[in-house]
């Protein structure tokens, strides 16, 4: 048993609470175990320079700490004057895997932010964002929706994310808390729709390697985690469910 | 009556949800009317250099806004690569009205860390994050406390901040609300102890003055509403009350 | 006596040099006692984005010390790449009270830039600041006025600005100089009209309080330094009084 | 065929030209088609702060382009002021992937610092920095052999790395040149060891997915690939070889 | 004779290697002894705005070194945030230089961006610069030519540039490297045309002075090395050399 | 006559006012015509990094224009949180002059700081600025001597800085003021000391060239300046002057 009494193949206890601040056209306050990521999403009006006059939609995202999300204070980005490369590779992730399930075309030119600030951190921040920024993404589409903004409605598919990794002495498991993800040398996030098919695959051996057989426990992990994932971001959605599932049509 | 009811001299109804995240040694969010702020108090054991080998203790504020804390989608400071002039001037009123009410020395060289980040807006955030920041800052140094690392308790008096302002409908205010603060030309910060001495005071005519009779008028409200946001603060600290009242003996 | 002979309620000599640079559209170096600051005021026949259209104009101020016009050399904020805090929340407070006495309608889309150098500082540089940027905005308009580009004369009121103090041995005192503002452990800024109105009132306690009593007593010298500041100011600017005398018609 | 002739496992041409600039202790000139890095590897005789004392060595590595090494002229880092997020994410692969076949306790307390210069851009730069700083890295590291600075060879295994994708037409493909990097939706950066285990995978569907089955034919090409460039890095080393393969002892 | 066996008036051999990266419009290894500078010329169809609608065109320059073209490791600018004033100065050295042989209005409103990346530095980086950007931008001009994108060759004269200094052992001496520039006190920078006329002076005694005297024999010495620079230059340009030779009808 | 009633080969009135300023060890205000520019020097008892422990002082310089000292505002520096190309050139030029005529073992780990800002420019602040900074280095280091901090006085010749040009109308004139400035293709900055021999020399034919015969009749004008200068910077400096002239004993 894992250090917080999980098997291998266990997901934290996963938590949505919608509309959690009042401005944001979509809001979701997401945790995975102790991990919380407040996800907001806007939408602006218009596109960034590069594509206007293109008629299509546009996702970008930021991603930040409270400096007291960690055990130990982080230096404020904005004190430091810059975004660190880490922060950057987390923020293009998240906007890159979101608009692989949005029909740019049918949103027209608008512009999705994405903000997901971690106000507490036990490991996962990343996919834990994506899975809440999926969920806040759908509520200000659907807002357009409604508002009549938008004719179809431009999300083609259920997203979400997870992490595998493999323990010295767990080997191959899913979910990583802090703990764990410190003791790993080999971790992988995977982004996945409700279809099964990967969006992002990100395997990483620091100061280690990883081997095809492991690569291949580590899909199937990750692959149970995120139907799971799936299915508690329908039942937070609700109702809204049948606006995405209307794609099969 | 104003616009949400409230009578000229009410304050918005207030909340303090202590250890609102796990890691700070000091943690609140503060709800002021819709006005919503974490406040994390974080205790380092070293101070700034100019202060080094001095024997006494330093606090040092930091304020920043999630992008869509507001009506409108703000640009993320870490983005713009630099801290704007409100937000340093808000800084350094949190750090320096925390400070009349620290005794540095009793501190020992140790570092406060004040962290107030606003997650919804409605006007009257800087005030709102002084009064949650004090009862944060109340929890951590009781930590040191309890922990025997310091042998006085340090914080010299209770604190709290309010604003109020001249509306040009309903005169003199207490405890604006972000239209009514869009719509005085006059408003005040007022910071004041539970001895109902000054810590600071800020009052700005934008595009307007003021008269020495609304000045009176305009403290009058303050400490009133400064006298109940103190009573609120004791309810929410229960049992750490009695460190502070030992002051007196 | 104070350190330098005045009584408590003395102001230091106060001078003004007018034209003292050849290009500005108004330029004055003011000194009050050891403090000498160059207060620019230029004229640029447009407005900052956010105020385009409006049909009203706009005053923005910098503030800057020479490096050497302190005791010890200061780095320079060019070469820090960022401007100071401190320096910002001069920089508001300067443009603000200055606003506060133009009719931004009467002014038209224009903005008037003012810049505050101090060449030698001996405490109190920013009211200082205010009371020489208030005589080049003077000069400045009364351009504008005599080449016919704005009808009505704009500015509505005279502003002067001074600080008072609770010194450890001579209690209220009004105009600190730069010893007098190290060892006060209140200090209050005062900006004022020549109709006793309030502009702006920003009171301080570091690592200190103050009572009502004591707040009254500091008005009351703040107050009679204004209304001896303003004196000066008419006395400099001659024949432009009558320009801003109209106002009351 | 592909647009430049090749069939779908085909690697483009590659050369290593050593010791391309005098003064580094490893430089290699590599040539991925049209593709051209310069890739230096510096000895410093310490390690950045989170190290000190550990008694183990680091890796850092930096990348950049010419501003005309591509088709448009890029604006140079330096002039906008900061490094992209793009940069930073290869930065930090680069250096990731390399520490993977370094023992870096063997290494002892000293960094090797990795430039990859871009000259001449045609796809698959990130790649081709890695092949090249690997061979670079091998000849920085015999020096510090030869000059008996380490006893023991502290480099584990031969690494390498290459791009595949699904292009529309063709669909799985290995080693995208520009042209094919601009019209697949998915792209994958796969790092291998001369063990064919990875370090690392990337593999992305920018606006698209991708499923298991076309995950196992992308693995299979990048192996096929991994393992040619591994013998060319051989070929390229010769003599140097040996100091690696004693690993296996 | 000097340390690497040249006389005193003896330059080092220099080379130029044409096309050498293939996307600029005029690209050129220049070599200068030891000394490796990759010169790109390229063109934009537009101008920096304080030019537009002035029918001139506009020439600008970047300079850099790669981190290991010196003996020890530079910290590259963009990582600095920063471009220090030494690159900046040989920028604006550069343009200015080459625009002293353009007719703006021959060219039209285009910018020739000139980047000159040193990839190995063994003294007279900023000379080499100039003297292979001239044969860069020769090319890309006449690319402009043979487009019938210009109608008139707008580059009027040969241009090149030589150092020269005062060594404590051997006195004047020209065409410094590394080790001699490090050692002379006075060294100066001549760009000339083949006309024999100045185009820049730079001469400078750094904690040193030099006389009238001296003056002369420097400038002897720099004008027998332009003269050669320009024979290798023209040698270089084959058939391009006639577009210039043509101003002289 | 040129546009100021002057001949080809006559200075603008030059003044120097010493002890302008009262916190430096040495200020001097310059007037050069029109051109006025406060110089300090500062005594720092320490020295940069790369100079610690070799026993030898250090000069810095700083220049910078008040936003006004031009007909057109500027934009602050400090505002664009970046140091333009020029103004680094110039503080280069600066700290490299008055170096040549230290001795900076006679001044032993110290720096002189240098601070050049310029309050009205009417062309020439580079220059002016130099000649005035030497008076002002002289009265800092004489206060050195005074306070037996030093020994021997380390400085040891006069130094003053003019520029010459040549006119399209009048040909090659002495000291341009700024219409003569933006008039001239070649202009040229000489530094000098009081035995002739230059310190530096900086020819520039901005989109023009100059012949020999030009430079030196350029030469012969700057020479005639400099003696001039160096004439009133003894006159103004009085006793001080025998300090320097012991340097050649």
């Amino acid at each position: 048993m894992r250090n917080d009494g999980r098997g291998r193949d266990e997901l934290r206890p996963v938590h949505f609470e919608l509309n959690y601040v009042k401005h944001p056209e979509g809001s979701v306050l997401i945790s995975v175990g102790e991990t919380k990521v407040i996800c907001n999403a806007s939408v602006e009006d218009r596109v960034p320079p590069f594509m206007r006059g293109s008629g299509k939609g546009w996702i970008t995202a930021e991603y930040s700490m409270l400096p007291r999300a960690t055990e130990q204070r982080n230096i404020r980005e904005s004190t430091k004057g810059k975004v660190t490369g880490r922060t950057m590779e987390i923020q293009r992730l998240i906007s890159r895997s979101l608009r692989a399930v949005m029909d740019l075309e049918k949103l027209g030119e608008r512009t999705i932010w994405i903000d997901c600030d971690v106000i507490q951190a036990d490991g996962g921040t990343r996919t834990a964002s994506i899975t809440g920024a999926f969920v806040a993404m759908v509520l200000a589409v659907a807002k357009l929706h409604q508002d009549n903004k938008i004719s179809a409605f431009p999300i083609t598919n259920f997203l979400a994310a997870t992490s595998v990794g493999i323990d010295p002495e767990y080997a191959e498991i899913l979910d990583l808390n802090y703990i764990e993800d410190s003791r790993t040398n080999v971790d992988m996030n995977i982004i996945m729709t409700d279809l099964g098919k990967f969006v992002e695959l990100q395997g990483t051996g620091e100061e280690s390697t990883f081997s095809r057989e492991q690569l291949n426990t580590l899909l199937e992990l990750g692959e149970k985690g995120i139907n799971e994932l799936i299915h508690l971001q329908k039942k937070a959605l609700g109702e809204y469910i049948e606006l995405i599932e209307r794609r099969e049509e």
